[in-house]
């Protein structure tokens, strides 16, 4: 290991709703046809909007996390970090779909109980309509910067596509347009613990209860696609516990347990199905500059996707760059990486 | 794709218990003290013993193999292949633990119930002492070959570390001297699905119910690390059924789901258990010649540590060889595989 990143606490194991906001946002129209009814999303702001209005940036999370960016986001936004608080107004949101503030499966319907299983499909379309109410409500006319790793990745690409004229520059980390088979495949046997539980009840789980079995394996199973072989070898090797439990198997474990305080079940199917039914194809509108970064230990979304994107890109006659960070932490990079992410994105927004 | 392998029936999805013959090996003393009473292993034999005795192969099944080799491995096991049934007495044996005609947490105990959670734990080396009872039984003095992928090479490994003088020569494939920690992370997790399905009953469990919904999960995770992204990628891409169901979804639940059918949930911790836990440390009364092969493509079982492995067997004296396989299969390229594993067997048994 190059340094001690992998041990400091991070996005999947300390989130916190200190600070957060919300609007109302009303009505949503969503892809499906559907429409969700008085939409709240969860927002939180750090640092001022400039009296122009030119230096607001929007930072999107990744499949568990929430609107609270400085915090699972701590080595890149924050006073003096490359998303610099002091000088950008940096706006963080909870997903449609979430369960962290947003109107979700767990919020209440208008019959006074939870939607659960009656919570209609959202799409990472639907997720960034949700996001531009909030940029209504902030009265940002146009985004600096969008940005956000994995699927965080995708809302920012879907914001230059579907709003082209709100989005100077797009940085996109750890992400991809759309994906394969075996991202799928991953998110799948997630799913399938979560609705093979008997306490998922089709849905309509008590929500004090949770399938909370089925949502701590399909934790494990993301933790499984979030580090390298080198980060879980380096990190855990052979070692046990006291008691003989290999260390591996013990944090898994504990991982899964300690995701079933803090999430919704059914959050993590919509959320899931989302991105793994996320597939644009119409790159042409996009007007924003676009910064691609990859790793090459993450094999979850691996530089290929980013390469076939940023030909994508080019091809529709966007300005692309890509760049792949060399770093052994795996998908988590994203999260763990502070310096050479910083020095790109510090670059791409001329600063 | 090289060529279609990837769309042919193999061991993961069709195993049968045709020609299956078993014995009784009486009580069985394992390495944690306990003693496993009036124990059956399963066999299966192909060929006919030479006279002198001198052309006795063991294939040695992987986590959801049997005792019927010449079916789960028929590229390389049967009349005219690289383990030539005509020319060979190849012996397959269901594995200690099992659940395919071989003592298991399936079978009944002295008071006529299903060991159930009393099953004791068992070892690779205690799989290796069966096997060696049924050895006595068939009259074979040496076996000219030991050989087995994953969980199978470990046992290859074994017969020549605990019985040397018994070993001419063992061929690994696609497997390891002991699991990394990210291999023991994918059991975990695994195991995890089975022990937090309510239906588990702390593996007391009715053996016409089973746990079958954390089943289901852990033979998707298995499926998840036997294939590579570039081979999930070929067979579905982003494919959807008619319904609208992404194809590798359909794929991994249907396997998920027949799994169910043909194995037994405690089978599988227990089996997962013991190789997770394997871990010799002296390699210095080994006899036989090895020959280690690998595949590009398998991230479970990656060529660093067959490479490990050759060191070690080399520094204790061994002979020992390695060859890496360029395919793009992943782990189950050593199933898929007759061609290019074929012609380095026949030359490492010199016929």
């Amino acid at each position: 290991m190059a340094d001690d990143a992998l041990f400091q606490e991070n996005e999947r194991t300390a989130p916190s709703n200190e600070g957060r906001q919300s609007v109302s946002i009303g009505d949503l129209p969503l892809r499906s046809g559907d429409v969700l009814t008085d939409v709240r999303v969860a927002f939180q702001t750090f640092g001022q909007l400039s009296s122009e209005k030119d230096n607001a940036i929007l930072v999107c999370h990744a499949l568990s996390g929430d609107a609270n960016c400085a915090q699972w986001w701590e080595r890149l936004v924050g006073p003096g970090k490359a998303i610099d608080t002091d000088r950008f107004f940096v706006v963080g949101t909870n997903a449609l779909g979430g369960c962290q503030g947003t109107t979700g499966p767990a919020s209440t319907a208008s019959d006074g109980k939870a939607y659960g299983s009656r919570f209609p499909s959202v799409t990472v379309e639907d997720m960034v309509s949700a996001q531009d109410r909030v940029r209504q409500h902030l009265g940002i006319e146009k985004w600096a910067l969008v940005t956000g790793g994995s699927m965080g990745g995708m809302q920012a690409l879907e914001w230059a596509i579907q709003f082209p004229e709100r989005v100077e520059r797009v940085w996109m980390t750890a992400s991809a347009a759309r994906h394969s088979a075996m991202q799928i495949g991953f998110n799948e046997a997630a799913r399938q613990a979560i609705r093979r539980d008997p306490g998922f009840m089709g849905g309509d789980y008590p929500l004090d209860t949770q399938p909370s079995g089925g949502l701590a394996v399909a934790r494990m199973i993301g933790h499984l696609s979030y580090l390298s072989e080198d980060a879980f070898q380096a990190k855990f090797g052979r070692e046990r516990r006291e008691d003989g439990v290999l260390q591996v198997a013990s944090y898994l474990s504990y991982q899964g347990e300690k995701f079933t305080h803090r999430f919704d079940a059914n959050s993590l199917l919509v959320l899931s199905q989302a991105i793994d039914d996320y597939d644009p194809t119409h790159f042409s509108s996009v007007q924003a500059s676009f910064l691609l970064t990859s790793f090459t230990s993450d094999w979850l979304y691996p530089s290929w996707q980013s390469v076939d994107l940023l030909r994508e890109l080019r091809v529709c006659g966007a300005r692309a760059e890509w760049h792949e960070i060399d770093l052994p932490y795996g998908h988590d990079a994203f999260l763990l990486d502070g310096e050479q992410q910083g020095s790109l994105v510090r670059e791409f927004l001329r600063y």
